[in-house]
């Protein structure tokens, strides 16, 4: 797939126009939904009403920069003022709100046109994207596995280039698993970097929004034009390593991880080595403690926050998030405040560590892509539940709310992708974007696509 | 009593020393104490040792400002380096702390002389302070009666004059009740306003710190000697209320209320009305609410912190405190959540109603201080519990976080001191301090003292 900065390249010399690119990504929208389910809602008219509007803008010299007229897609958990926005609930199947969320209008304003709202995990609540109610979303790379989730149609759309870039949410993962299963990149920056005004909530404190694109140049654009306070920072085209001082976690991360995944990670460590970059065996901080308390805080905050459709609604959740919630509902107050402390104690622990390296390397995800319904998972002979084992290496940084990214770093011997995973300190979003660009370039693989058909 | 003013005034003129004021107040402290019992610990060598100190540095012309040389006393909650700090707890007897809290050192920097740590509700946690551990504390205006609490030895020991300044703590309304209850001054600061660091926390989002005087511009030294970022105000001598918006509400405050400390706050309000107060009848935010919430969150942050006592200290507790940390450890996350969603609500419905008044005036308590062991009292015909009753004013400000004063305002039938809370918008304790001092001058009952023998 062409890369915003090429499109919005060949747009200013009027090679092409938005209403072109828009028809372009509409009719492989059209071709692709049928056999991946990426889509919720595809705004046809609609979004070429848009791409004419930016077209005429550009032609009166109104240029609202990189993201002009670009083709984007939002995950339906952003509310759309006048489109339906379902959270991938029944329950929420014919909401149409009154005001779009801060992030919807922003990008509007940065010139972005909306093609439609993606698929997720119902209520953005797990990580599979077998949603009961729209049915499964479908891995491009083997369509009878799962996308991940819960931004699974926001990363099945960008890997099967039906858009260039979506918007997902991470509130456990919800970003970068799904980037890391379809091979494309997902970004969280820090809690807080970008307003979730206006977005369905689920986990109050952990809640991330995020770009999903091809290239970590496209993401930088992306979150450039998303971000509340933007640096405008997008990484130059030759850079190297030299300098970076990364760390590889030897108490975390490496364990009960799949040979190929691992293999493939420690590739790419090599590949930074030779980049120039000195990677560190260091020590994390107590990662089960930090999982507990960000799964705890998730559970009682996404119980909060689902409490009330229970009455009326009990029977419309699917069967997975109606448990959580009902666990949820269980946790007790102090068991709530003891995992606030214990983040506290881990953030404080992790800001210490980014004083002696600039970032962290680790897998994306123990495993690759599951089957659809597959319910355990083998890993070196152990039997693990999927839901536990996806969101292992993720779920952390939600509960210190540091940046991470996910971006491809090879494939399995059964040809699906496998994710690296950059962790940075709170704000370094520069950094982040910088060491995973080299890192793009030193892979060599940003931008293989998968063959649908 | 003479006020701080005057003492430091009379410092400076050589007409008395720290030394002989830390004499003359030990003096006060050893004889009431045995009738009243508002000390858990007397420092008597160490505190004219650094009376000694004090003195010295003024005769070098050091001099640290008002409070350079004046005796006060710690509540016994607030971490003091080598002097135990029992939070009036049996479990917390012996426990000798290796530093001191925030507030201790920088009242040490200021030249104030501590003469001891003064008793309160068991973990600060109730009003009553009838400690069974440390024996009831008694109410200098009828030692039949509780003093209130939590912060109650603070409130004695100033209402007796047996110190000029305290510090206490307010999370649910423990330094304003036994203000009320005592006859003296109470403040509760904005939250955030004055450092908890190494106070012994008991609701670790509705913990403040504050001073306890005699009178309001003692206060207000005494504020300014503690606050984070002070400005420095003290209410000059001679004050109106012209263009003072005063809020009276009509909607709580005023039912429930004992008719003796209505009738006396009605007459405050008429003074303010005569000192050229614009006094208006005004609805606040939902407070059934919003002690619901404040009560909600600080069951469970309070368990979530004593939890830890009770495998080895269950036994060890008083029976109305371990029934609270067992109601507590029952409270679901979802209802903490609850409680800070409605905190936020009604935050920001009382700033919009402080863009129209400058501060509320209510009764600090509907009461005056009950007899000691007394659990429930009849409030115009109905029975109410005396705890409920007690902390039904000034629970709601410990949500907010928003700061509030109780000043006396007269006297019941049976000579028992009435409270008059003032309450202002968030960092607005200048003006708090200047309406309360203006009540003062207008009242005319400050340093009206207990006789006691």
């Amino acid at each position: 797939m062409t890369s915003i900065f090429a499109m919005a390249d060949a747009m200013r010399q009027g090679r092409v126009s938005s209403v072109e690119l828009t028809r372009q990504f509409l009719a492989r929208i059209e071709r692709l939904q049928p056999l991946l389910n990426a889509f919720i809602t595809v705004m046809g008219e609609e979004s070429l009403e848009e791409a004419r509007l930016c077209d005429a803008e550009l032609s009166r010299g109104q240029d609202h920069g990189p993201l002009h007229g670009i083709p984007i897609a939002h995950k339906d958990l952003l509310r759309t003022a006048g489109v339906r926005t379902t959270a991938g609930s029944k329950i929420l199947r014919d909401y149409v709100p009154t005001y779009d969320a801060v992030i919807v209008s922003r990008l509007r304003e940065r010139g972005g046109v909306c093609l439609g709202k993606t698929g997720l995990h119902e209520f953005a609540y797990g990580i599979t994207s077998n949603n009961p109610h729209y049915g499964p979303i479908r891995n491009p790379w083997d369509r009878e596995r799962i996308a991940g989730g819960s931004s699974g149609g926001a990363a099945v759309a960008v890997a099967a280039g039906m858009i260039p870039f979506a918007t997902g949410t991470d509130t456990g993962g919800s970003i970068r698993v799904p980037a890391s299963f379809c091979g494309v990149v997902g970004m969280k920056p820090t809690f807080g970097r970008i307003s979730i005004r206006g977005v369905l909530p689920l986990g109050i404190t952990q809640d991330h929004l995020g770009p999903i694109t091809a290239t970590v140049r496209d993401a930088a654009i992306a979150f450039q034009c998303m971000a509340d306070e933007p640096s405008g920072f997008v990484p130059p085209s030759d850079i190297d390593l030299h300098g970076v001082r990364m760390g590889w976690p030897l108490n975390f991360f490496v364990d009960g991880v799949d040979s190929d995944v691992l293999a493939s990670v420690r590739n790419a460590g090599s590949m930074a080595v030779n980049a120039g970059a000195d990677v560190q065996d260091v020590r994390v901080p107590d990662m089960e403690a930090l999982r507990w308390a960000a799964l705890t805080t998730l559970l009682s905050e996404a119980a909060g926050v689902l409490k009330k459709f229970l009455p009326a609604h009990r029977k419309d959740f699917g069967e997975d998030v109606l448990a959580m919630v009902d666990q949820g509902l269980a946790i007790p107050a102090v068991d709530y405040l003891e995992a606030q402390k214990i983040r506290g104690k881990i953030r404080r622990e992790y800001e210490a560590l980014f004083g002696e390296i600039d970032c962290l390397i680790t897998p994306t995800t123990p495993i690759t892509a599951p089957k659809i319904g597959q319910r355990t998972v083998k890993i070196n002979g152990e039997t693990e539940e999927v839901r536990a084992v996806a969101t292992r290496f993720t779920r952390g940084m939600n509960a210190t709310g540091f940046p991470a990214i996910s971006i491809p770093c090879g494939f399995s011997s059964g040809g699906m992708p496998i994710g690296l995973q950059i962790i940075t300190d709170r704000g370094k979003e520069d950094k982040l974007l910088f060491v995973a660009a080299a890192m793009e370039d030193a892979l060599g693989i940003a931008g293989r696509h998968p063959d649908v058909s």
